[in-house]
């Protein structure tokens, strides 16, 4: 039994962090401005203050723009449209990620869908969920999904033919990571709530993606011998210092350590990668809305 | 060992279509108008004719209105647009369609992309494509995925946990058709030309969709007792008489139809099901351009 290899998406994010870096000052130099990433925030949510501002940060960091709107939780669904209509029209915009969850009075998909879908950073518009889903290459696709493919092709290489499963079906993650990896020529499984014996399902993979957010719910056992293990979950669960809390993904890791290939962990896996593939379609909306070719190794 | 069922799609047809007069009335009743079908049809080719003319008495069956633009075959990308927008200006047209493929100096997907998503009833438009994606019930979906759909739960009732394998992965049958199972809940498994073993791939479904285009491709042996089987291939073979051909499945139905619970028929499964989709989806985009609600039974 050897340990299996833990696959380090922080050390991945940084490097591609780096190549953005590095493909960003020939933007400049063409196009006489900096990339622009516009982050609509509204209310006072913590979370997603903290995720906004490390959105802004890194944005700076790799050289581009941030522009950060933030808008009272009582602002009204017309005002919120017409902030994302004014982003839309402002040419030194390349990327508008509006955060989510939204206050409740607000609708998430109104506002998703006035976003122009050649800013749409996320991914998230019907009309980039529809490329993705016929594999139309100038999809903007979902950044945690994205992240989890880098992070397979660099570890496997060639992705064609394995059998891979999928746990998970949200619009944001599971749906897409299973698109991606059909359009690897991967056997590709999606599990859900649904599934019946979801243990002999896992059983099948080369490659499990659990995006599931359920601390450690598929267990070691489930793993094949040699598989590729991408942990999507962030779950928060009691620590054993009392009264503290601590971040464990949806695989038990330490089960199944000693029999995959590799796995990410969590945290330090596919978290950072979300972020760095934020600026990675940033970067690339602003060269396609510039008319210029996408630059490789992005 | 019983003989399994044949799947009688005819029939089933059949039935869409007298739901479908039985509606169209009503329609007619309320806005003063038949719901209104335009098929543009490019140059003059004997497969697409037979297909055009099929659908346009079809259609004119239903009590709904069919208009035929036939256009010669060197027309040029901007005048075929320049229909297709008229088409989308026209308020009495609720479907287009236009017959592919397309004269190969002509753009499919630009023209595709240039029908109004709402008027799209082959499912073929982008936005279509991401609101199956993304599980939208507004979406229009590809005829004949939606037709397969419709002869499994006839057959099955609800498909929620089943084991369902897709065999290929097209935009307009295999891809939708694994995302329509996916909405009902099924464990969904992809495979394609890259998938390694298909045989043990197919072996494990209880439902198996074959949308290959190899004729007879898939063995009995490779089905699982006692699974529903959908074959969608169309294939033209040479018949046991001499210089004459007949049309058989992607199944080799001979050797599956002693251990399936149920299987179509090649022809007469699900190829009749898929013009009976389109009048449904002409008449749902009729009334959903309407703003009257969509009727039961659809
Ligand atoms: N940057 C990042 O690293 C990042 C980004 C996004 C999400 N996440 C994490 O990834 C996880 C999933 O996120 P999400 O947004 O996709 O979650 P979600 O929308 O809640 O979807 C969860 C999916 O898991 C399925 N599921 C629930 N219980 C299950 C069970 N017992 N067995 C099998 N499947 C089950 C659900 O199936 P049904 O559809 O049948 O209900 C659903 O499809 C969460 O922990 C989230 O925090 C991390
Ligand atoms: N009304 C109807 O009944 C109706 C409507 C539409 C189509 N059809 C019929 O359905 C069939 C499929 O149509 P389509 O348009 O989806 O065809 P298509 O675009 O040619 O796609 C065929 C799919 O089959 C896969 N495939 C090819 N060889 C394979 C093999 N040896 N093992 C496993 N998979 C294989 C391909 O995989 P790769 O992607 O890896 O190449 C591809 O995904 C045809 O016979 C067509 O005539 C019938």
């Amino acid at each position: 039994m050897t340990l299996g290899k833990e696959i380090d998406g922080k050390a991945f994010a940084a490097g591609l962090r780096g190549r953005i870096a590095d493909i960003v000052p020939g933007f400049v130099a063409q196009k006489g401005r900096k990339p622009g990433l516009a982050v609509v925030l509204v209310g006072e949510d913590p979370a997603s203050s903290v995720y906004v501002r490390s959105k802004g940060k890194a944005t700076v960091e790799v050289g581009m723009e941030s522009l950060e709107f933030k808008r009272p939780a009582m602002i009204s669904q017309e005002e919120l449209i017409e902030l994302v209509e004014e982003l839309n029209a402002d040419d030194s915009v390349d990327g508008i990620l509006v955060q989510l969850p939204l206050p409740k009075h607000l609708d998430d998909a109104a506002v998703i869908a006035t976003i122009d879908p050649a800013k749409d950073v996320d991914g998230f518009h019907v009309v980039n969920a529809g490329k993705l889903a016929v594999g139309d290459p100038t999809a903007l696709v979902p950044c945690t999904p994205l992240g989890c493919l880098m992070l397979l092709k660099d570890e496997l290489g060639d992705l064609s033919g394995k059998e891979a499963v999928v746990i998970g079906r949200s619009n944001i993650v599971g749906k897409p990571m299973a698109q991606l990896l059909l359009g690897e020529s991967c056997t590709v499984t999606i599990a859900h709530s649904r599934t019946h014996d979801i243990a002999s399902v896992v059983h099948r993979a080369d490659i499990v993606v659990a995006a599931v957010g359920r601390p450690e719910m598929v267990k070691g056992s489930w793993i094949k011998p040699g598989a590729t293990v991408i942990d999507v979950g962030i779950n928060r669960v009691p620590a054993e210092e009392e009264g503290k809390t601590k971040i464990v993904g949806d695989v038990a890791t330490a089960e199944a350590i000693n029999h995959v290939a590799a796995i990410t962990p969590v945290p330090g896996g596919v978290g950072p990668m979300t972020i760095a593939v934020l600026l990675r379609n940033t970067l690339v909306a602003a060269h396609v809305r510039a008319g210029l070719p996408v630059p490789e190794g992005l």
